[in-house]
C-alpha cells in the first residue's frame, strides 16, 4: 500500500492529503438545515450534516490529491451514527480510488492492539474461512506510548494485509514537547528513540521504493526535528500534519522530504475543507464551499511544489 | 463520579473491575452458532454473540462488583456492527447501575481530543440549546503521549459532565519500558514524569473523598513502580490491569492502595469472562459459562480482600 500511496503522489504532483475532519461549525448551513429537516436535530442529523459535507468536498478534490485522512475523533463524537458516517465517508473515498488514512491514533498491547489493526486494516476471523471486514482504511495512525507490544500486531496485519501504519513520533502540537522531547539515558530526545524504533519496526517491509509499511507522524511545526528525524528513519514515510492553520509553511516541509523527492506527505484538514470561511477564499461562498476546497487544494500543492524539489 | 465509583467500591466491599473484552474465543459455541444462524457468518453474526455473551456475564456477576471496563477495541474489530455491541453493552451497564470504564485509549490534540471526550463522556453541541450524547461511558482512559493539549480536553469534559479519566501512567505489558521506563532530564523515568503531571491535572479535581477526576492505569505487574506513583499521585485513582492472566497477583497489589483502603480499583478480563476455560472452573462447562464468571469474581475479591485492607 505504501507503493500506492507513492505512485498516486507521482502520479498527481500532489505529496499532499486532505485531512476530513468535518467539525460541525465547518459544515455551511444550509447543509445542516437539511440534515437535520431531514433526521431531526439529532446525532442522526449532524451525522448525515458531516456526510453529506465530505462528500462534497471528495467530490470537488479527489482528481487533485492521492489520499485522504479522516479523523475518527470527529465522527466517534456523534456516537454510532458519527461512526456510520466514517464508514460512508471510507468507502466513499475508495470508490473514489483515494488512498484512506484513518487518523484513529489507537495502541494497545497485544490482542487488543491486534484486534484494532483487524478493525481498521484487516478482516476479523469469524468462523471457520469467514472473516469479516471492518473499517477499512488503507493506512492507521498508531501510538506508541505502549511499545512494540503495541506496534507490532499493527505491522503484522500490514504485512498479512497490504498496508501501513504511520506511528505518532513528534506530534504537531504546542505540549508535544511535555513527553516526546524529554531527553533520555542516551542523552537524545525520546522522539529520536522512537524514531529509531520506527525504523526497526519497519525494517522487514521495504517497498518498491524504497519506503516502509510502518511510517512516522512528525509535525511541520517542528522542522529542524523534522531534519533530525528524516535521516534516523531513512525508509519511513512521513506525514506530516500542522501545516497551515496550525502555523506550518511550504518553507518548513524541505526537510521532511528525501533527495528522491519523496518521503512526505502533508497532511491540511481545516485549511481545505472549511476554506470557504478563511479571508482568501471567502468569495465563495458557503453554497460553493466545496469549490473553494478544491481551489485551497490547489494552491497548497503548488506551494509546496514552490518550496520543494518533489518527485516529478 | 470519582465519588460514586468510590461509594460502589466501598458498599461491595470490591475494589474490582471486570473488563468485558469478550475476544470471538471466549464466546462458548452454543452462543456462538445462535447468533451466525439468526445473521449469517457476518460481523453482524459476530456482534450479536459477543453482546449476549457480554450479557449473561453481566446478569451473573453485576451485584457483586461496582464497575465494568468494556474495552472498545475487541468491539471496533467487527466494524460498525461491532461498535453497536459495545452501545448496547455500555447502556445494558449502566441499567444495571455500573460505572462504565470505557477502556479507549484515546488521544489527540485540541478540537480532536475534546471530540473523543464529548463523543465518550460528554454531549455534542448540534444546534441552538440541542446537544446528543455520545457512548455514554463514565470513565474513559486517555493515552498521554501528546502531552497537556491531549489530556486537558478530557478535563474539561470531566469537569462540565462529572466524568473521570485513568491516564496511561505505565502498563502492564512486558514493553511498557521502552518508552515509558526511559530515564529522563531529572534522572527520573518517563512514567513518573507522567505521575506528576496526573497530578498536576487532577488538582482542581477533587471529590468530596478526597480522590481526583483524573486517575492512571499502573499495570500489576510493576509492583515497586506502583509504589513509587502511588506517592507521586497521593490523589490519583489507579486502575490495575495485569491481575490474573497477565501475571499479577494479590500480593503485588498492596502498594497500589492508599493507607485509607482505598486510591485502587484491579482489573481482571481474561480470568473473568473466559474463567469456565480455566482448569479452575472447567467444571462449570460451555453452558454454564456465567455461572464461572460469578465464581472467578467471588474468589477474585476474597483473594484481594486477603491481601490488601480495604475500605469497609
Amino acid at each position: 500500500m505504501i507503493d500506492t500511496l507513492i505512485e498516486k503522489i507521482i502520479a498527481k504532483k500532489a505529496p499532499v492529503v486532505v485531512g476530513l475532519d468535518p467539525m460541525l461549525a465547518y459544515v455551511p448551513e444550509h447543509i445542516k438545515e437539511k440534515a437535520f429537516a431531514e433526521y431531526g436535530v439529532t446525532a442522526e442529523g449532524a451525522a448525515e450534516a458531516i456526510w453529506q459535507f465530505n462528500k462534497q468536498i471528495v467530490d470537488a478534490v479527489y482528481d487533485l490529491i492521492p489520499a485522504v485522512k479522516p479523523q475518527i475523533a470527529m465522527y466517534e463524537q456523534f456516537g454510532l451514527p458519527g461512526v456510520e458516517a466514517f464508514v460512508k465517508t471510507v468507502n466513499y473515498c475508495k470508490e473514489k480510488d483515494l488512498v484512506v488514512i484513518g487518523d484513529i491514533k489507537r495502541g494497545d498491547i497485544g490482542s487488543t492492539s491486534a484486534a484494532y489493526a483487524i478493525g481498521h486494516l484487516g478482516h476479523a476471523p469469524l468462523a471457520g474461512e469467514a472473516f469479516a471486514p471492518g473499517f477499512r482504511e488503507d493506512f492507521a495512525t498508531v501510538n506508541p506510548y505502549l511499545g512494540s507490544d503495541g506496534v507490532l500486531p499493527f505491522v503484522k496485519v500490514c504485512k498479512e494485509e497490504n498496508k501501513g501504519i504511520f506511528v505518532l513520533v513528534k506530534t504537531s502540537n504546542p505540549s508535544s514537547g511535555e513527553f516526546q522531547d524529554r531527553i533520555v539515558d542516551g542523552g537524545r530526545p525520546l522522539y529520536e528513540i522512537v524514531g529509531e524504533m520506527v525504523d526497526k519496526w519497519g525494517a522487514e517491509y521495504i517497498g518498491r521504493h524504497g519506503y516502509s509499511a510502518v511510517g512516522a507522524v512528525v509535525g511541520a511545526t517542528y522542522p529542524e526535528m523534522g531534519a533530525v528525524l528524516r535521516k534516523i528513519m531513512k525508509r519511513a514515510y512521513i506525514l506530516v500534519p500542522g501545516y497551515g492553520a496550525q502555523g506550518g509553511t511550504a518553507a518548513d516541509l524541505a526537510p521532511y522530504f528525501n533527495e528522491d523527492g519523496l518521503g512526505a506527505i502533508v497532511n491540511s484538514s481545516r485549511g481545505i475543507i472549511a476554506a470557504y470561511k478563511a479571508d482568501k477564499y471567502k468569495e465563495f461562498g458557503p453554497e460553493n464551499f466545496a469549490l473553494a476546497s478544491r481551489k485551497a487544494t490547489e494552491d497548497m500543492i503548488a506551494d509546496i511544489a514552490a518550496h520543494v524539489d518533489i518527485a516529478k
